[in-house]
């Protein structure tokens, strides 16, 4: 290590931690354990990347670990400044890549309920995409108004759900009145851009694996700062991950918002922990690993999306996992929700191929809006509404 | 205007604004109505400062306008680098004079309760010097802990009353073991740094003046969303003056949060809106000049500071006036509190010889700590316990 670079305070931390997690992975062999393996983003990325960081850098607060598979490309919405920012991971860093201007809700402000006029505030994934002829077959001619076509937000999400928050229907789409981007509070919700431009960031995005952070001001820390709470979040995914893997039920409960945790399934902590602590006392240890880590921060919470690949006696399971977790008053990070699922797990083209994700022509297929927006609506006197709202 | 290079949206936003105030005085004076003078800093510095700015700077998100008077240094306490920061104001706009290592509460978190041992984020004015000789009065050997010294911060403030925040005795103060600094989580909710660093930040502090920020994370923010935040808060404040000005009730009631508002004389919002009322519809007209305007954002909310000049029949007076606020669920910021005083508005030795502010000795005698603290307690056995909680 002593050839490295003056690391700070907080890659000292992190540092500490991924040699703790080392550790506990020999220990784990010693006693004839499934070895734990908090794979390549938790361990060398963390040696190797971070402490060649400039301290006087800064980094974008809401993107604090990018990961091949899930954040290889981000978007990053501002709605103070109407600009959507597209972020590479570079290294499990992010670098910017373009910017572009963009239309939001009527109504300035985070989205509470449904027809506010808001944009939601918070981190989401894209999880549809709906072309042009989609559009004018849903919506007939109202259905122009969207442009080239409209990728699906997952609002609301658990984070969202559990405040109340209501509506649905929230989009990036582009438009056939272009000078509405200029507008910028002028859209039901959704975030509008030129139609060039979506077809253009649609070359980055892959369905329930590219994210969107939607944030009122797009906040930077000094990578020091950046650092800490990076280690902060990813402390409690890794005392998560161990605890499960050693069946250390009070550890794994510690990790949890005993007040605020629900889960879409089992329901409240309680409920949550009873059906845990049954798991856990049945016979056998399971083998827990975690890959591909990315973590994103938006209005008062983080999240953290990772493969969780489970292997038990009776069951062995692969699925891609989103912890959302908040800080408690002493600033410890706690799961608040939890979701898994096989969407977006699948192995791309690229992935078939074993080479890096490489930006095409996947959502469009052509570069010419015009061309695109040709289809001329069946009936042209409908005006069904969007679900956008 | 068109001689300037490419202003943002947010700048025009703000030249907007000022156009609207001059215009607002152009219309006054042809009323026969006592003149509204947003003076030096609503509109010379907006005109000529801001536009200049380069869009890919950032700034510290706290500071948003530095003064001459109650701002032209500041200090932002980064609680999660242990880094405290001094700014100076360079044209309204922070520049980072120096970075010293500090300690802070020995647990992490916002302060909530007396003897929580975490130290309160948000901003603060320092508002009494405590010299060694003081704490060695006070707190007899014990007293040694402080070092060269102590500066009190106004915590709690309107604010954190308001939240039912308690304890007190919020110090930055050095100390006789400077191990300490490194420990990071080392106090009872007092900001620690080294002897010679509180010996040098002293010669830029003004008591009743000068301001700390205290935040988790110190954020910054690109020019133009920094620049719109900015204008965000300065609309309200100038609406409200205008308001004010005009004696048009209903706008200047609009700029109160009528949920959130308390007044420490005149109680809740409906009690304060009567009184404004009353005062109101009295003859004749109020003329209100503000000026020396400093705004400081942290903990989700903004402090706007500035001296008040309010002229009417038969009352005229002269202070220092400080306006909480907080967006409401629109983005709009809204009043939550106010503090009207003459602390700190007396002219300072340079104001009375009309020079800049000049860093100096005032708190001080000597750079030597080793010479400060050479006083022995008169009563080495006694060990009271300091206020600090």
């Amino acid at each position: 290590m002593h050839l490295l670079s003056c690391p700070t305070r907080a890659v000292w931390i992190t540092i500490g931690l991924t040699i703790v997690a080392s550790f506990q992975t020999v220990n784990s062999i010693g006693d004839g354990l499934p070895m734990l393996r908090l794979t390549k983003t938790l361990a060398l990325t963390t040696l190797f990347a971070w402490p060649m960081a400039q301290a006087a850098e800064v980094l974008p607060a809401p993107l604090l670990q990018l990961d091949d598979k899930f954040s290889h490309h981000v978007l990053v919405a501002e709605k103070s400044t109407h600009q959507l920012h597209l972020f590479q991971n570079d290294n499990g860093k992010p670098k910017l890549v373009k910017t572009v201007q963009m239309a939001t809700g009527k109504k300035a402000g985070d989205k509470i309920f449904q027809g506010d006029h808001r944009t939601p505030e918070g981190v989401y994934q894209m999880t549809e995409f709906l072309t042009h002829e989609d559009l004018i077959k849903r919506h007939g001619k109202a259905g122009e108004i969207y442009g080239v076509g409209a990728f699906v937000m997952n609002y609301p999400n658990p984070i969202d759900e559990r405040e109340g928050k209501t509506g649905g229907g929230i989009w990036i789409h582009s438009t056939n009145d272009e000078t509405r981007i200029d507008k910028g509070l002028d859209s039901r919700g959704c975030v509008v851009t030129a139609n060039v431009d979506l077809i253009e960031l649609a070359k980055y995005i892959e369905l329930n694996r590219t994210s969107v952070v939607v944030v009122h001001n797009l906040n930077y820390l000094k990578s020091d700062a950046w650092e800490s709470e990076r280690a902060n979040i990813l402390k409690t995914v890794s005392d998560w991950a161990s605890a499960w893997q050693s069946e250390d039920i009070t550890t794994y409960l510690k990790q949890y918002d005993a007040k605020q945790f629900t889960d879409r399934t089992r329901g409240n902590y309680s409920a949550f922990s009873q059906y845990k602590k049954a798991v856990f006392s049945a016979p056998g240890k399971p083998e827990v690993n975690l890959s591909n880590i990315s973590i994103m921060m938006a209005n008062g919470y983080a999240v953290a999306t990772f493969i969780q690949d489970y292997k038990a006696t009776n069951l062995a399971d692969v699925g891609k996992k989103l912890l959302y977790l908040k800080k408690n008053e002493y600033y410890e990070w706690k799961i608040v929700s939890e979701v898994w699922t096989k969407s977006g797990i699948e192995p791309s083209e690229e992935e078939l191929n074993k080479v890096a994700f490489q930006p095409s022509m996947r959502f469009f297929k052509t570069l010419n809006p015009e061309q695109i927006m040709e289809i001329i609506p069946a009936n042209a006197t409908s005006a069904t509404q969007s679900a956008s709202n």
